[in-house]
Formats: structure tokens, sequence, C-alpha cells
């Protein structure tokens, strides 16, 4: 039972290393003996429980599919109006990209990666139903049409994931958090798409 | 006479072929006889035009540059109102991305090469000075603060490059293009954030 746990523990502490790495350096900049060094893990043991990178890539990226996954079943279970779960969702995500290595390695590696499931499909259908949910009870103006706000989310989602990786790589000035920001842009943006707002004008 | 004009063209073919592979397979991915294989120059000629792989890429991210400059240039010297000239800074910009192998290829150096200037420091002081026009003249509604603002135009335009980036990696469903898109999301924002809308209700 010790045993097991301790093999878990590797396990765990191999995956968060390989996350942190794939994440900086992507799939081609990351190498196993890296990743040992890293983990402070040998060799022989790494291999032992992943058979190789590309294993060890996939499990990473199963890892960030689950984060993610598991918002999207969390935000669209609850009982909020379908435009402020929407709002909600996008915020988890980029609270995701922000501060789960294991996310923004899974979006880094389907990047480099042909063939890799796209992040996108986990939580575009469910973007595409809050939207048509909240077009169908009257949440949006009719002028806004559920498509091109769709197009709206995945360029803040792409967006937000681009400026963070940015700021990573030069933290030079001091900025708002990813969240804070695509907090802001909803502030913005809500008032004018959202017929309630406009019938308290 | 001729041997220059000969020259310019090497040089021309040769900037071609490394911004489009700059843009596709990264600078790590990019070699120098690969380029020359593709440019169908020699390797002798290329390094006497180019001598190593990053005074090409220096080469193309200073074109890159150049267009992006021109643009920003054109654009804010033009005499329509700022919040006309900040739309369609941006568009210009999505059009550079969606069309320029030598922007896009200086995008994606600018991430993987550290210490290169960043693209966003040409067109972001121009963002913000369209913007702050556009709040001191009443064009925009008073709740909106310029910041954010500039917040949501880096976000589109980092999300516009992601998006496209995405897609021409997988290029199996037809999408609007990319400057149609942003295009499709401004009409959805700008009547919510401009003040001469808010007058027309």
């Amino acid at each position: 039972m010790v045993k097991q746990q301790r093999a878990a523990r590797t396990r765990r502490t191999l995956m968060e290393t390989a996350a942190a790495q794939f994440d900086r350096d992507g799939y081609a900049g990351t190498s196993l003996s890296q990743i040992s060094t890293e983990a402070g893990i040998s060799l022989g043991a790494l291999t032992f429980h992943f058979g190789s990178k590309s294993e060890l890539a996939r499990s990473v990226e199963k890892e960030g599919r689950s984060a993610v996954e598991e918002a999207v079943a969390r935000i669209c279970a609850s009982s909020t109006p379908p435009l402020r779960q929407l709002v909600e969702l996008t915020l988890e995500l980029v609270r995701l990209i922000e501060h789960d290595d294991s996310v923004r390695a899974m979006l880094r590696l389907e990047r480099e990666r042909p063939g890799t499931p796209q992040c996108s499909s986990i939580w575009l259908p469910a973007v595409d139903d809050l939207l048509q949910r909240s077009h169908a009870s009257g949440r949006l103006r009719p002028s806004v049409r559920p498509a091109v706000m769709a197009t709206l989310v995945s360029h803040l989602i792409a967006g937000a994931e681009a400026v963070q990786r940015c700021h990573r790589a030069s933290p030079a000035e001091p900025v708002d958090s990813a969240v804070g920001q695509l907090r802001h842009i909803w502030q913005l943006i809500l008032p004018g798409i959202s017929a309630s707002e406009a019938s308290h004008r």
C-alpha cells in the first residue's frame, strides 16, 4: 500500500514537471531526461511510469482536458441564467489557462502536434448551447446573433491565452490577472448585447 | 544592372520562402538548407545574401514590422473619426495577419526568440491614442474606459492570430475570413460602446 502511494506520488511529480516543461518549452523542446532531472526522479523510474515522451504528453493532455471538462460540466449544471453561465464559463476557462500548467500545456501541445483533439471541442458546444438559450429566452438583444457571439468568445479565449503567454515570457510590467482583464471586457460588452440592460435604460 | 536586378530577385525569393517557413515551422523548425531547397537557390547563394539563420529571421521580422508600421501610419493619417480609425486599424492588422507571411512569421518569431521587439509596441500606442481621442471627443459612452477598450483590442488581435493559426493547421471546415469575423465582432460591440449609437435609441 505504501509502495502504491509512493508510485502515485512519483507519477504525480512527473506529470506536474512534464506539464510545466511542455507549457514552457513545447513538445520538441522537452526531453525525458530534462524532466527526469527537474523532477529529481531517475530516468529508469520515469520510463517505468511513462514509456515515451509521447505517452507522457498524452497523459498531460488528458489531465488538461479533464480539468476543462469538469469546469464546463460544473458551470452548465448551475441554475443561473444562460448568459451569466456563459460569462462564468469563459472566466473559468481563463482561470484554468492562468493557473493550471496541464491546461496550458494541452493548449500548446494541440498546436504543435497535428491530430491532437482541440480543447475548443470541449467548451464550444456548451458555449453554443448557452448562446442559443440566451437568444431563445430573450436575454440577448434581437440584433445579436449567437454565431457572432460564439466567434467573439473564441477570440477572447484564444486572445487571453496569447496575452497570458506573452506576459509570462516578459513579466516586466505588472498587469491585471487574465481573469480580471476578461471580467472588465465583459463589463464593457454585456450592456450592449443583453436585452435586460437595454430595457433598464 | 541586370546582375543587381537578379540579386534583388534572389533576395526576395529567399525572404518569401523564409517567411513562409518561419511562419509554418517556427525558428527551431527551420533550417537554411530547407530554405535553400524550397527556394531552388543554392546554399552558397543563400549564405552570400544572408550570413545566418538569425540574420534571415531578423530580415523577415523587419519586413513584417515595416508592413505593420506602414498600415498604422496610413490609417492614423486619415481624417475619419478616431473610433472609426481604431476599427479600421484592427481590421487592417488582421488583414496583414491573414495575408502577409512576413507578418505572421514576425509574430511567431517574437514569441520564440526572447528579446525580439514585440509587434504590439508598434500598434498599441496608436490604439491608446485613438481611444483617448474617442473618449475626449465624446464618441465613447462615458462608462467605457479607454484602458479596458485597449485590453479588448489586444485580446481581439491576439485571438484573431490564434484562431487563424488554428484554421491553417486544420483547414477542414470553411470559415469566414479573419477580417470578416472581426468585422462581425465589431458590429456586435460598437453599438454598446459608442455614444452616438446610444443617442439614436
